[in-house]
Parts: C-alpha cells; structure tokens; sequence
C-alpha cells in the first residue's frame, strides 16, 4: 500500500507535483457517496497560497460532490494504476454506481480532512474550492486552494521527482484520448 | 526549419495537442513588439468549440501584449528547445529587451494571423482571448478560444501522437522547476 511511503509536501512546493501535467485523478465525498474521476485538465494556477484548477464536467457524480462539499483531492495516478484510470475516466457513477469497485480503487483516509484519498497513486494535493461561480457554471473550471500535500518518498523526495531511477511502474501517466497515454519519460536538466 | 512539416489539425482535435501536459511557448505581438514566454500552466479547457487555459504573470512583457491583442499563439517545444525554453521561462523582456535573440527563438508568420508563431515546436493553437477581467486579474489566469492548429507531421498525425517512433529530439518537454525538465516517455494503451 502507497500509505506507507507517504510524506507531506511544503505547500509552496506543491505545484511540482503537477508541474509536468500528468493525468490525474479527482477524489471527493459528500455524506455517504464517495466518487474519483479522471481529469486531464488539471493544472496549477498560483505557489503561494498554493492555487490549482480543474475541469469537472457538469454530467460527472464528482461535479455533485464537489459543489456540495467544496473539497478534492487532485492525486497523481502511476503506470501502475493505467486500467484503474482509463475505467474512472470513462463511466460516470451516475450510470455505474459500482464504479469505483470496477475501477479497483482503493480508497484511505487522512487524519483530519474529511475526503477520500486514492491509494497507490504518487502525489496528493488536498484542496478547498475557492468558489467562482461563473467560472463553474461557464466553462465547469474550478479553483482549488491546496490545503495540505503528499508523495509517495519512493519516487517524490526532497522537492524532487526521482522518475529516472524509481520503480517504472511509479511513473505518471499522460493522457491523449481513446485509451491512449505516455508514461512520463527520461530527466533533462537545461542549464542552471 | 520545423514549417516544411506542418499539416493543419481539426479544431475539434487540438486538444490532444497539449493533453498530456508539455510545458508550451506563448507567443504575442501587439504593434512592433513581439514576445515568446514559457508557461507550464496550459491546459487544455473544452473540445467545441476548443478552448485552452493559460496563467500569464502581470510582470510579463506578454501579458501587455496579450491583453492588447487578444491573440496568442500556445506551442509544444521539444527536447532540442530545452534550453531556449529555461531562457524563454527565465528573462523577462521588461529586463533584457533582446531576450529573443539571447534565446535563439525564430519566429515565423501563418497567413492570416497578426500573431508570431515559433520555429521546431511540434505543435501550434492560434487562440483568441476570450475575456474574463476577473480570472485575469485575481488569478492570472486567460482563457482562449483555439482559432486555428497545427503540428509536426512527423511526430503528429491522423489525430495521433507519434512519440515512440519519431526523433527523439521531437519528444515534448515537462518542466519541474529550477532547470529540471522531464521529456515525454513511452506509449502504453489502456484497453479499449
């Protein structure tokens, strides 16, 4: 279980754990009806408070969730966990209502913030809806304050994504369309 | 010079063109003043019409020139960008006013559109500012219409991205922060 590798993230450092536009996956509860979805188009938006946004499609059972709750989690989903995040990204619950045991997801909690975090993913960005009304309702955009970060140590430390020499299978995935992704690839550094 | 292999792509398929999250180029031009900034916060925002979200800093020299415009060009830099893009995400304008030729940035022009588009990217989406004086003054945050796109024929075709067998040098680039890029990897198909 990823819940043993877990270590926070500075919040003014959360945003490199998204920074390279992996897919991600989009957690959330409302009373007693929890629901995880894909989400693409997920990107950060501010450092310092940490700022994110999403696209949650009005037709999605998360959309319910998160209006009513105001609360996320925006993880980062691995190699690993490739079929888990093609089911969550093409059945709603609103049609499947067993969705989230056909997908195989595993679902832990944190101390103190009342939202389903997603196991064996590598990263995890707890976020608050900043409402913006307009933005929901126009373009069903949201805007999350991070309120609280993890990474999986194995392949996330010191502020660093280890990629290159981790396990493969804890690589992040990159979604094109019609079940099509990239694994992330090899380190690069450009001058300092 | 990347334009000998450019082929248009439908607007309705632009979004795979960033779907997996490449840090892009900004690029804009409003009287004889042109600019090109790295941004990995780009991302993609609807299908039809297609539609894509970028946060531009007010301390940019594009974000003067996109706000009077309304125009700019999003495009995908490659692995042999990599250190033109670290310059473009580095220096501002507002301080180096030959920050173009330091980083070695070619511009080149489509018929049509008052806006420069840059020289070996692998992917280019013509957008037109759809304006939103709130995202843009409490977030940063802009949001175009894709008006036009186009891409490297060999590393995009037929709506597909070609990563595993083109040059590698042609691979898209992830940035993580402090000079840390991450090229893309390899192709894994989820089931259909």
């Amino acid at each position: 279980m990823a819940t043993t590798h877990i270590a926070s993230v500075p919040l003014e450092k959360a945003y490199r754990l998204i920074n390279h536009g992996p897919t991600t996956l989009i957690s959330s509860r409302y009373g007693e009806t929890e629901n995880v979805m894909a989400a693409s188009w997920a990107c950060g938006l501010d450092y310092v408070p940490a700022k994110v946004t999403v696209v949650i499609d009005s037709h999605t059972k998360t959309r319910e969730l998160v209006e009513k709750s105001g609360l996320f989690v925006m993880q980062v989903p691995t190699v690993a966990l490739l079929n888990t995040t093609r089911t969550l990204g093409n059945i709603s619950m609103n049609d499947i209502p067993d969705k989230l045991n056909i997908a195989g997801v595993e679902l832990f909690e944190m101390p103190g913030i009342d939202v389903p975090f997603v196991e064996d993913c590598i990263a995890w960005l707890a976020c608050k809806v900043i409402p913006e009304p307009h933005n929901q309702e126009a373009y069903d955009l949201f805007i999350g304050e991070v309120v609280g970060a993890w990474a999986d140590t194995r392949v996330f430390n010191n502020g660093h994504w280890l990629f290159d020499t981790a396990d493969p299978e804890l690589r992040s995935i990159h979604y094109i369309s019609g079940g099509q992704f990239y694994a992330i690839g090899e380190g690069m550094e450009a001058y300092k």
